[in-house]
């Protein structure tokens, strides 16, 4: 089973990157795009015999291990 | 509202930084995840008023003319 996690910076952290692609956004004429952030999108394959609860236990353990920094990050995992 | 762009390379372009990933799982003795593979993700808020149908304009044309390098990157939209 194909599994999507978002990660992206807490909200009260400064993302300069969304910022410029807002800005060169704004710049082709889209001003309706508003409030971008860039994260990150890690995709994966887990086995579909584990169960929905194993599947959720190994991936916060993964995200907390290695691949969020929980300090300026969260995590949603998705599918 | 709240859209989630996740953006990844093509699957028959390398990805070098999610075998990466894949291999310090592997390390760390998380066996079970396979075909890591890292890509963006942009959240942006676009203005409610506007319909299903301009939203998705409006976002395959900013993928199109800045997100998105349509020869090796495909996307998809959430939200």
């Amino acid at each position: 089973m194909r599994i999507k996690i978002l990660i992206r910076l807490k909200s009260q952290i400064l993302e300069p990157q969304g910022k410029v692609i807002e800005q060169a956004l704004n710049n082709l004429g889209f001003n309706e795009f508003n409030n971008i952030r860039q994260g990150k999108l890690i995709e994966l394959d887990l086995p579909d015999n584990l169960s929905k609860e194993e599947k959720g236990q190994k991936i916060d353990s993964a995200c907390k291990k290695l691949l969020v920094n929980d300090i300026i990050e969260e995590y949603e995992v998705l599918g």
